[in-house]
């Protein structure tokens, strides 16, 4: 699908619109008392009236500006368009951070055009700070201040720093092939949620690498990533907007190196 | 060693001016490219001239208006005072958080009267947050907004959320005593460096346990949770404030029983 340079900024701003959105109503429920729902019988999966409000939020922006395209939200679930674009959404990634006030959580936004995301958002509320990509380039925008980003050089693992979420990763082998990438690193880095991606957008780190992910927790930051001149695909090296395991990497040559550590035997 | 309220205030005043002194100076290295040293041969502990310049920056300060005082910093080491008073200085915890771009470091400041912190800060200049406790209370501040934070009550590790930065946490044996506990809390989070301690002064999280800290990655950290009315020990429920193991807590009760499983056998 190809976009006219009009096209891309409008559905830049229709994206910016709903950040700003669902902003508005995850910063009124920060940090306060709220109710916590679990959404897993046995197993600790937080949702909050912040997640739902915010995504009922962002889905009030697109019936108006965008009523044609299709939507994936984590808290409603699919809504069918007939335009091609598909908008996927988070309203709080990380609920885990959120509600331990911690401000690496974010609103993720991603537009699937088919194969993936044109363009992403990553926006943290509290600290101010939005990562938008797509369509060949990325920004950063706090408060009135809004600046190019992009990815770093980093041509070798032991020069990289790398990050993820969740020290147990995953499955026994999944955390095994991780660790086999950490031990080559220069430094690894843990509990940052999607804020790790922005990182690595901006050319403050080299590495992202998780799994169990599903691809509302992915299109936004593909899209940010890609956008600043990244690479993200899954452990096999294949397209990653569907989820699954995710390695994002700032340069095509560590991205390399560190899929052959991961798909190595580790014994 | 006793304070008036007038001598509280005036020492309140110094702490911050001197947090102030150092955001100005950490906020103009912070995610731009720098030189980063190594301290450690064969080790990863980045020094950098931020470090060097912020603490500089306190120390500049203390002469002009505590100049009787002594300074313990971590980067320029022991200055010795006639007050009885001793300024316990890290320009930049969690330098491996800075030179990844990811605002979970801080400006610690801890103001020990001999037995440990009469008062502490714990500043976050990117964010923009400011903690201070000390003398029976404890402030949060941001921009123009300043109010008072306090822990929040919780009575069983069940509905405990954790936090630690470092995954390995230290030895093998520490290791096993964290996930002693760990596996009994309702949540862990890791990689927040001091920031792990303003939450919990602010009762968003009920515990923090580290191991292998200095007296100044503690001091400032102690001097705010202790004003917001939580309770810092070693693994053996002595002081802490010389640093080594660390448990804190919001709730007396927690801390208890977090320090009983720590030192059950873990086999």
């Amino acid at each position: 699908m190809q976009f006219s340079k009009t096209e891309q900024q409008a559905l830049r701003d229709v994206a910016e619109e709903m950040a700003e959105a669902a902003r508005a109503v995850t910063l009124r429920y920060f940090r306060t008392d709220m109710a916590v729902d679990n959404k897993e019988a046995d197993g600790f999966d937080p949702v909050t009236a912040a997640d739902r409000e915010a995504e009922q939020a962002m889905r009030a922006v697109l019936a108006k500006r965008r009523p044609d395209d299709a939507i994936f939200g984590e808290e409603f679930g699919k809504t069918a368009g007939t335009s091609g674009l598909t908008w996927v959404l988070d309203p709080i990634d990380g609920t885990r951070a959120f509600i331990s006030g911690a401000p690496s959580w974010g609103v993720l936004i991603g537009l699937d055009a088919g194969q993936g995301p044109v363009l992403g958002i990553v926006d943290q509320p509290y600290i101010g700070e939005r990562f938008i990509g797509g369509f060949g380039k990325a920004d950063w925008a706090r408060n009135d201040v809004r600046k190019e980003i992009n990815v770093r050089a980093c041509s070798g693992l032991e020069n990289a720093i790398l990050m993820t979420t969740f020290p147990e990763i995953g499955t026994r082998a999944e955390r095994d092939a991780f660790m086999a990438v950490s031990d080559t690193c220069k430094l690894t880095r843990y509990g940052l949620d999607c804020y790790a991606y922005a990182l690595l957008a901006m050319g403050q780190i080299d590495l992202v690498i998780e799994a169990g992910l599903n691809a509302y927790d992915v299109q936004g930051p593909i899209g940010v990533v890609q956008g600043a001149g990244g690479v993200v695909t899954n452990w096999q090296g294949k397209p990653a907007h569907n989820g699954g395991q995710i390695i994002a990497a700032g340069d095509a040559r560590i991205h390399a190196q560190a899929l052959k550590v991961l798909n190595q035997d580790h014994l």
